[in-house]
């Protein structure tokens, strides 16, 4: 297939680029102008970026008439909550009406491109614990968090597209996912650096945020594997979590890192990473929907995810200093 | 109360302009460059009125600059679906990153400024009929239209900025609404006007859609006369029809008006005018909410609005002939 990843040097992004290279696309992506491209170096030789600004419609009409893309990923976007709450409307440009242009250059310039719109399991908002894991039924809640508000809305936004043009557009409602080459914003992530920087001769000291909360984590390369199959064979105007279907808290997070490391440390909790009272206690998607529609399932255990997160981290830090 | 509306040259607009200056309002307006002002032209010197696109976020920002308002009243917008299905793009520009930018101007300049979203009953899309008339809770479905989608996206995105933020935002959520200065686009409207024109001399042919819908009609001064209630009284972050809990079919209407016409017409079914499949059979709209924050309910019989917009549309089609 050929194929057009926007947000291609992100976390998820560049594994997607590795993933479709595996299976022989031919591959090309978008990225911001002056973004770090560190994560797919190792592809810049043979995949086709285009540098540019999503939220100007004219960037991505152009690459659409360059070529006819078999699938388009749409990735890009503010992915970490905190940012989001930093910039709403940075974010609402970024995350909603990027999205919106996207769809309207396809829908004018290439209709017959399959889009896979990477939404959030953050649109159900808190779920109620009889209802979990959540299937893709439940209806949204208002938002919480400018994040998950702004693909909320993205969704609606995309449906009239959908049902009066008939783009070919399916959704993918990812739960927490993490791995190799995830910004140390995110819990996992935070998590592992910290514990490699003691390993280096930092002090044994582990800053953490809420531990008790349970999220249902994926390997990002299972979540980017979920994609294609999207692509190819999720119905269009359907939404598909992608999950595990099991949560665990994030105290077994920490717990499972730091015993895959021989330095010791201190938990120590801050402040400043609690989230308040908007913390959803418990998170779980059902992945029938998905597994009925293309057979995907999750087949890289947490345990393996973690230790390639922790090595990760070792050999950045030690490339590095 | 010092005022904004937006949109202030429209049809619900001009009518808030209207109600505002009786209650002793000092009313500021916005409207777009090139817009005809006729529908406030008996207003222009008692307001005060400024010109620009609030696509454009500098615009708003400005005008906040300039002034503290009490309350702000967010009309702008397109509101004829067909429009907004010829213009996806446009119309989730003006209708969804227009109120982004709106509340993000307000948040940044103006947090104070009690902010009166008009949203649409169409947010509810199709109601099971079991449960009309809806009530606020009904949870969105998946919208059919670009109009409904902008609307109910503009909601989820207003939410996290009342949430996180603290703004004094309410959600007003009109039903179909008719009276003067209604372009003849819209159902009651273009009956009027057609039958006026056969009173003045045309072809006795009256073309019609979809005539067994039922939808739950007010008059639009009782609407406006909502909106500056909750801008008052109604809670922030809370969402309230303005309706009046009763439907009629548009064969109803259509009898109405030619009833209080001497002229007599051919009812002709025009192709071009049915909404096919997605049509929805039945709406009305609780109003206990609103009643219950604001004591607010309709006064005008929808008798005295349909008879108002006939004769609107006499001296206008006989000032201009």
């Amino acid at each position: 297939m050929k194929i057009l990843i926007t947000g291609a040097e992100g976390f998820a992004g560049s594994h997607l680029v590795d993933y479709c290279m595996e299976q022989g696309d031919e591959v090309w992506g978008t990225c911001k102008s002056g973004a770090r491209t560190v994560n797919i170096a190792h592809q810049l030789d043979h995949i086709t970026l285009r540098i540019g600004d999503l939220t100007m419609p004219d960037f991505l009409r152009a690459v659409l008439r360059e070529n006819k893309f078999d699938a388009l990923f749409h990735l890009a976007g503010i992915s970490y909550v905190k940012d989001a709450e930093r910039e709403p409307a940075l974010t609402y440009e970024a995350n909603l009406l990027s999205g919106i242009h996207l769809l309207e250059a396809v829908r004018t310039l290439s209709p017959q491109t399959r889009v896979v719109l990477v939404s959030s399991a953050e649109v159900y908002g808190p779920v109620a614990p009889e209802r979990l894991p959540v299937t893709e039924d439940y209806p949204f809640a208002p938002p919480v968090s400018i994040f998950a508000a702004g693909k909320a809305a993205l969704e609606l936004a995309a449906h009239p597209l959908i049902k009066i043009y008939g783009l070919h557009v399916v959704l993918a409602r990812p739960f927490n996912h993490t791995g190799p080459r995830q910004r140390a914003d995110f819990v996992c992530s935070t998590f592992a650096e910290q514990i490699v920087k003691v390993e280096n001769g930092a002090a044994p000291i582990l800053h953490v945020g809420d531990l008790p909360p349970r999220r249902d984590f994926s390997d990002v390369r299972d979540i980017v594997r979920g994609y294609r199959m999207l692509a190819m064979q999720g119905e269009k105007g359907e939404a598909y979590n992608l999950a595990t279907g099991h949560s665990v808290t994030v105290q077994e997070i920490l717990d499972t890192l730091v015993n895959m490391s021989k330095a010791k440390v201190e938990i120590r909790q801050d402040p400043s990473r609690l989230r308040g009272a908007n913390q959803v206690m418990d998170v779980r998607g059902s992945i029938e929907k998905v597994k009925a529609a293309t057979g995907w399932v999750p087949e890289i255990p947490l345990e393996k995810t973690l230790k390639d997160l922790l090595n990760w981290h070792r050999t950045r830090l030690t490339t590095k200093g």
